[in-house]
């Protein structure tokens, strides 16, 4: 066994106790005398799996009655695109708060469905902080209310649930969700990609309330709306089966861990154990606003950019993986999702110690 | 070990070399000391993954230059809707085939999107047949012609490509790609879920000429338009990278096995054997005109519909799995996609031998 720890930021580490379990029943499922990837989702022990996962997953966020779990396909990218065919209103417009590349990119796949209205953005700041609530300019009369609770690439994440009045509030969770307790009720649709907390790319969960599943357009593809799939417990075709399975173990992981409030003691931990470290290094550096910095990515850069590859390198050697920041802001990056242990944060704190003393 | 043979038509059986292969290094992919599923899609280790798939799914469909190769979500269901976004003007209409549930439910997809005639269809005769081509209304100005090679449900399949003039064919192959050589060039588009003989649910894969990914609009969002997934390799957002990698391993598994013309050797071999031993057997009865039996899917009825439980409970104990009929169609069905082996088929008409004599 030689696995790293794994910093990635887009495709995370899975816990290790999930991969093993996938592997131990990966030709012979639960007594199915074939994979979990080789029965038929209409079968009665694939549809046991699918309300197992969504009884979890209810209770791990406290779902409230009045709201429907949804397993789709497609990334949160395109649900970027499909959210506003479902629950805007032809004519209407939609406030997009943008604190990251996230925000941006959901803004702009909306724009070919309803008409965009950038409320509140950061970008003046190079998306270091949360635009003061105060300066929000919305519109009562929107579709809805857009946000990025967590932006993966610069790190940026809100600590608590913005007040948007009466109108429907949506949450692209991707990077955030199951990584603390959050009020569902205050949320009209909350979206994630399963690629970091919740499992294996090519799975979409979303928890969308009942009057928005109801604004679903007959005349559109069944499909791409959210209601039929909603009447079809998600199953109007294929599923992904085995993302969907994945998704059902890391749900019994998070359970067998505390559930959110342990997960959530967990990550703070982690964050500050990061962060103290990086603010009383004097050698590297996290640009963003204290108030505002995730638990979950965290950039840093390195006080001379001729150390990037050096820093790369010697961390890679060493188990460290996948360090390498985005692209848009360079320097590095440390994902610590739900299955990144406090021991992986330490193991990285003292290699980047070592680091600094060497290079400082 | 106890793996049975498994005859089911949506999730089928995967070849057990490849699952033994992802099993295999299902903590540990090729040296990234991390499963293939938590490291990035762009890093240059899956970048290569993904490289020589395509390169692999190429050799062994001989495609011709001039069309991309796309790795997609969402099923065949979701590009049901997709394919007219993409490939019909507004105001053109299309041409659908319709020789079975499949095609009718892709006709049903694409009517929000693009006017659908349905150009022939064998429905009155419980689409056991496949439509005499002399009959076809086609429209020489239809955006494209739509049509389902083979159709799962009821096992009718076409056994060579129709001819439909200059208008681009559209095929839904999800049940028949990889199981015999086809002639690319005569199609303007090609399009399969992978459950079948690719992979695992959750990935499509598309074979798109490049004038018809010139008809993706503009405006629309770009997660939906093959021309923007084509410019940027299919990974405009993270791809399905699990289902990805297991669809690579299931391309070199079939060129080890001689490729194409070894597996529709292989096939013939398999659906004769059955079909020979229905017809013969007085006892079992496929309802399909004998020119376009499916090689892939075999319904079969037995005498008395008061047979069917005991028949199912006792294939089942003897390891013959999923050999249930489609709800719409009652019965039996033995799928015998590209993993079963002779062997399998062999078992299945030693037990419906065994059954008949007990039971006649």
């Amino acid at each position: 066994m030689s696995r790293g720890y794994n910093f990635c930021a887009g495709l995370a580490a899975l816990p290790e106790d999930v991969l093993d379990q996938a592997r131990a029943e990966l030709l012979e499922w639960d007594g199915a005398r074939a994979s979990v990837m080789e029965i038929s989702h209409r079968g009665k022990d694939f549809v046991a799996l699918a309300a197992q996962s969504e009884r979890d997953i209810r209770e791990l966020l406290a779902i409230p009655p009045g709201y429907k779990v949804l397993f789709l396909q497609g990334g949160a990218t395109q649900h970027f695109a499909q959210i506003p065919m479902n629950i805007a209103r032809r004519g209407q417009s939609a406030d997009y708060i943008v604190t990251g590349d996230w925000g941006e990119k959901a803004a702009k796949e909306a724009k070919p469905t309803v008409g965009v209205r950038i409320a509140a953005t950061s970008e003046a700041t190079n998306y270091d902080r949360i635009p003061a609530r105060e300066t929000w300019d919305l519109d009562p009369n929107a579709a809805y209310v857009h946000y990025t609770p967590n932006e993966t690439i610069r790190g940026v994440e809100f600590m608590t649930v913005p007040d948007v009045g009466g109108v429907p509030l949506v949450a692209d969770m991707s990077s955030t969700i199951l990584s603390r307790p959050i009020d569902v009720s205050k949320f009209g649709l909350i979206y994630a990609g399963a690629q970091k907390n919740i499992g294996a790319a090519g799975l979409v969960v979303l928890i969308v309330r009942d009057d928005l599943l109801a604004r679903s357009p007959k005349d559109m593809p069944k499909i791409l709306s959210y209601a039929e799939q909603a009447a079809q417990d998600s199953m109007l075709n294929t599923p992904n089966t085995f993302g969907w399975y994945l998704a059902s173990l890391v749900f019994k992981w998070l359970k067998k861990q505390g559930g959110l409030a342990a997960m959530a003691e967990r990550n703070r931990a982690k964050a500050t154990l990061l962060y103290d470290y990086i603010d009383g290094s004097g050698f590297y550096r996290n640009p963003v606003e204290v108030s505002a910095r995730s638990w979950m990515n965290v950039p840093f850069t390195l006080p001379r950019e001729a150390l990037d590859a050096p820093f790369l390198a010697e961390s890679e050697a060493a188990g460290l993986l996948a360090l390498k920041g985005h692209r848009a802001v360079g320097g590095m990056r440390a994902s610590i999702y739900n299955a990144m242990p406090l021991a992986g944060v330490q193991a990285l704190v003292d290699f980047m110690k070592d680091f600094a003393k060497r290079n400082g």
